[in-house]
């Protein structure tokens, strides 16, 4: 047979439908399963978006091509959320709609980075951008983070890692799969580092929505002088609508690379789906308070799930917050992905083995603790106790 | 700055764009302006799928990520349309759903071919297609189709480009952009031709719902022992269920190539947009009696163009079939950019010139005919007679 490309061959296949087939093999024994694997949102879309989401689809207005860029409705609503939220200037010429986050990345990528040029990730990454980049044939490099430091990167570990070749550096705040939400002072370190340096900053934040406080900007880079050149901010409908599959996410970074990834979007897909864009656009707004009351129920977790980890001193919770926790596991001469089947199979949790993000996280398992209500939490306390090696 | 990937600032802004801008310049002095350019069904969707959609869109059970390849229900029905279709064995591992046809052609080309392979196209080409390849870094070669063929390949020439470094050769049938049928006994030929020298054969059949003939089949690839490493057929629910707003496309090929092409969908975007899927499984049967009226209707307004032109002496229909028209510009000296402006500023009609889909095509211009209705298109014949250099 004719060959195919070996930068796709030798990519992984995607690691969540393996984990879900561990999951299949649970006899259900401890109680009903507990999904803590793909990040989902553990309670239904608001009934006023489905309303708007049915409304829109059925709807001739929405069944035609739309801009590729997206919906002027929707880049506008979302310019004026990003603005307030970050207290900054950001206009609809900032915004480029995409049908989700990870579509949001790999426009990102391409924009800034061929087979060849390097990008830099954290270890642990989140596995889906270190697939995008090696099918592209981009290499990347590694800053490791550590534990110790609550998986927070040091900027002298970015620094030396900025070599010839290197294009951009890709975070993610809050991290995905650690949970560390980096500081505001330090991102600011960070893009400045790479403004001096002239890589850009690839700055993924699908999990804004859920961090520990509402009222504070998670960072200022908006309003560096030159931000348009040198920052690419990240989002997704997904986490905070409850809408993955409506498929949107959005880019929001200067008018010359929006242009850019205009061109990408036009060849991946012409455009993303336009019902979930005219829904999220009419109701991102009044949802306001409902997404707050969700932020603060995702915190709520957070708290049972540190209270659950205090009280399995064999369990350590490296770090915790937004949506994911990185929590060290007892078993020393097991790796991450049996004991990750052992806890699917056993004890009924399903979960993402540390190892599928990177080098040396064999110790670890993400948590995607949102997903499941505190009572359910409260449970794991149990079942991680009664799993064995 | 920093810098952005050449291989995608050196690529064109996307064409549509800067055709919708010459529209506005018309002024509606001969009348409504009629839109020949983007492919956009000129009907609305069904009432039935609307409402499908319109429930999918508005349940909590579509607004979930879904499995990569697809919902299995819209692969189901999917796989026994085109086993009904082409008389050939097709089951659920052949089916991988994409959001759009431009992503399968992504996802198709990603699968066997990376920066520096070459994959054969013809010339013209669909554009898209070519900005595609070149913002990957994959070298592209055009096998040239000659008006006096109707724009059919000659097998002769598709041999002589089959060199060293082609991963792929890249068809459309029914072509975008001149309409030309290629014969089933071609395509035959040209699929042993591809298996004997080891190359893929992407065969993009947006179109095939616009054949002149529903009950033959447009070819029998399918039934060609070994298809399956072969083969990569391309579909678009856009254009014959009228819904482009919800990105939705089909990749049929041997479950080693899906087993791929889930690798690069996952990257790309997790899954295609769910609520499309579900109505679109719902209503693919139902729907068979409106979509072949609609066929008929396509092949009414195939023949006012054909009638138009004969009228039209200076102008020449070079080919006509399914969803386009390829036709000849009576102003040599003018490229064929300035004739589509002219006639969008003193016409109102709206077309693609034919310098976007490849080299020496500046005597040419696209007519997206099925986009309107037969009295319009009928009175093309006044407004073409009317425009000057």
């Amino acid at each position: 047979m004719p060959a195919f490309n070996p930068l796709v061959e030798t990519i992984s296949p995607p690691p969540i439908p393996s984990v879900q087939a561990w999951a299949k093999a649970y006899d259900g024994s401890k109680g009903p399963l507990i999904d803590l694997s793909q990040a989902v949102p553990g309670y239904p879309a608001h009934p006023l978006l489905l309303e708007a989401l049915g409304k829109a689809a059925s709807s001739t207005s929405f069944a035609g091509y739309g801009p590729i860029e997206g919906d002027r409705s929707l880049r506008q609503a979302y310019a004026a959320h990003v603005a307030s939220r970050y207290g900054a200037q950001i206009g609809v010429d900032n915004i480029h709609i995409t049908s989700g986050c990870n579509q949001a990345f790999i426009c990102a990528a391409m924009a800034v980075a061929g087979k060849g040029d390097t990008v830099l990730m954290t270890n642990p990454y989140y596995f889906n951008h270190e697939t995008t980049l090696a099918m592209l044939g981009i290499r990347t490099a590694l800053v490791e983070c550590l534990a110790e430091d609550g998986f927070v990167p040091r900027l002298e570990a970015i620094e030396a890692a900025i070599v010839s070749g290197v294009r951009a550096l890709a975070l993610v705040s809050p991290n995905n799969p650690t949970g560390a939400v980096y500081p505001a002072g330090l991102l600011r370190k960070i893009f400045e580092l790479c403004q001096a340096r002239g890589i850009w900053l690839i700055l993924d934040e699908t999990y804004r929505d859920f961090l520990p406080q509402a009222n504070i900007a998670p960072h200022d880079l908006f309003s560096v002088p030159g931000w348009e050149d040198g920052l690419v901010s990240l989002y997704s409908f997904s986490k905070s609508f409850c809408i993955p599959g409506h498929r949107l996410g959005a880019i929001t970074a200067g008018p010359r690379f929006i242009e850019q990834v205009a061109k990408i979007m036009d060849n991946l897909q012409i455009c993303a789906p336009r019902a979930g864009q005219g829904a999220v656009a009419e109701t991102l707004v009044p949802l306001t308070e409902w997404r707050e009351e969700n932020r603060q129920e995702i915190l709520r977790r957070a708290d049972a799930l540190r209270e659950v980890m205090a009280g399995l001193p064999a369990w350590r919770l490296d770090a915790v917050g937004a949506y994911f926790a990185f929590v060290r596991h007892p078993f020393p001469e097991m790796t991450s992905a049996q004991v990750a089947e052992h806890l699917a199979k056993q004890a009924g949790i399903v979960c993402i083995p540390g190892g599928y993000f990177g080098p040396g996280q064999e110790q670890s398992l993400r948590f995607a603790f949102a997903n499941a209500d505190v009572p359910t939490i409260l449970s794991l306390r149990e079942r991680l106790a009664s799993v064995s090696p």
